[in-house]
């Protein structure tokens, strides 16, 4: 033991998979902390075509958000954005349930021009990446497509249309991920996984249900996780009994998931080592099958993400030093 | 004869023949005289597809300029325009060297859209004037792709490249209209050559070479013209000696042809039947193949429009007149 070794900053990569605006809160907190020791696995199953448009509103919020263009007031979308596109779309009678802002825009047409030109998701991520100045890897879980649909009220619901333009209204009964058995993990996602220096998988607090199971639903995910050997933890995104961004409440209520940490446990079906449990929930701690680390996990400042991420960090050391000290009682 | 009859909006249409900026000019002044007796029949040879886009300048201009939306003080684009598109799509490293400002981003967004489930130019346009206010009928001369293309100095640039990523410097040796020989006129365009009660065709004084060439170079358009049996009047793009914009003025130079009245009337061809000169050419007037009218032809204001508007009516009404005295004299 090296006594007071810090160890949220002790060397190592964390893999964190990520959905949209919650899961970034925390994405942010840890790129921060470590900088490029950082890769994000990033949900595809909301990507969707759009007025002839490739749209990756997961990727585009990891990338805003950690490159701080993120808009914070609309809680998606850029900062500083104007309208004018919108206005007119409008004037020309065309599609406006799906805002898209002139600023905003631009990614989507560069974006859409390179997948035309042969380029892939994951190489135009990674090039936008760099060109917003963000020194932490973003990476697609996929560059086969893997397109989420909510069967709602009897019917098929591509997931923007559920979650934007019907506002998550209809009650959800299922949720299917359209071409994933098709679908693999990029070479890249395998080598941030295989990295001999991983010290631990983070899963963000984005919905399981809609961002997280697409990552996981990759067949060869799964695998990767569970052969890296390294402690796998989530960040509940439950808070006093309910979830922090009300479609995720509503959603668990409608496939009848009780919104506790037990069920997040249970929902990742033993994949999980860890969970950091808001203190809200912290009476339930105790009784999970898995590690624990209670602390406030609510993210509305930039302290509040950064202390989230040191908790996750915190409970992988702890985790690594059990395993350690378990393998060498053997 | 009935005496004091208004020959400039005296009944029956008008279709004019247009390019981009100076055709528009009259194509306006046509619109406010004449309202939805006016058809104008435009360059699609401009047209090109741009970050995935499908862009018809010529046809927006037209578009943007009879509905009061264009941008005066750029002399293209629209008014009240934000570049907030352009800044990003530079800060991806794209490529920006042709202009797309965020409010005319809708139109080829949109547009394009409907190319690609199916729908025609001509119905998209059709569609555009009726929202953006427009009596006059715009039509594409072609729903087939026609696409103009410069040789020059020995290699061959796309249009739009020429014009303007490299604001016309090269050297144009020869002009060439890349699909023009499988293109067709569309119905629509040949209704209203057809139209029993046509009164004239107008050539407006757009650049002949890279506006008019492309239009009259679609198979079966002279003839739908010749078979209208009307007057063919074009408005000269010379004033002084000199075409008005710039780009004619070199390229005419560098075909060898001279910035004079009667190449304009050579140019095309024995279609023509009358040429609207500017008072600084007048003295050319008299020695012309066909019948002229003198006037002051650059266009600043509204007034300028109109008045040259009137002018052509003036000179088609002139040539009506003369014609029907011959068929009665014989």
């Amino acid at each position: 033991m090296k006594g007071s070794k810090d160890n949220t900053n002790s060397g190592g990569r964390i893999v964190a998979l990520c959905g949209g605006v919650g899961g970034a809160k925390l994405a942010l907190g840890l790129a921060r902390v470590l900088g490029e020791d950082l890769t994000v696995i990033v949900n595809t199953g909301d990507d969707f075509e759009h007025l002839g448009l490739h749209i990756s509103p997961d990727i585009d919020t990891v990338l805003y958000t950690l490159s701080g263009l993120a808009n914070r007031e609309l809680g998606w979308g850029r900062r500083d954005e104007s309208w004018n596109f919108m206005k007119v779309l409008q004037d020309l009678g065309s599609e406006t349930w799906f805002q898209l802002g002139d600023r905003d825009l631009a990614l989507h047409v560069e974006r859409t021009r390179q997948l035309k030109a042969g380029n892939l998701l994951t190489r135009i991520t990674g090039a936008v990446a760099a060109r917003f100045g963000i020194s932490a890897q973003i990476l697609p879980v996929s560059d086969d497509p893997v397109r989420t649909t909510v069967i709602a009220e009897g019917r098929p619901l591509p997931f923007q249309r559920y979650f934007v333009e019907q506002r998550c209204a209809p009650v959800v009964e299922r949720i299917m991920f359209d071409g994933v058995a098709e679908a693999r993990p990029t070479a890249q996602v395998a080598a941030a996984l295989r990295d001999p220096k991983l010290r631990a998988v983070v899963i963000c607090p984005s919905n399981p249900f809609l961002s997280i199971d697409p990552i996981l639903a990759v067949p060869g995910m799964r695998g990767l996780i569970e052969a890296a050997a390294v402690p796998v933890i989530a960040v509940s995104p439950i808070i006093a009994g309910k979830a922090v961004k009300g479609p995720t409440d509503k959603i668990m209520a409608e496939l009848r998931v009780p919104a506790t940490s037990q069920a997040i446990v249970k929902h990742y079906g033993g994949l999980l080592d860890g969970l950091v449990v808001d203190e809200a929930d912290g009476g339930d701690a105790a009784a999970l099958p898995v590690e624990s680390l209670v602390t406030p996990t609510l993210m509305k400042t930039e302290e509040d993400r950064d202390r989230v991420a040191r908790a996750v960090l915190d409970l992988a050391a702890r985790l690594s030093a059990r395993s350690l000290a378990e393998a060498g009682s053997e």
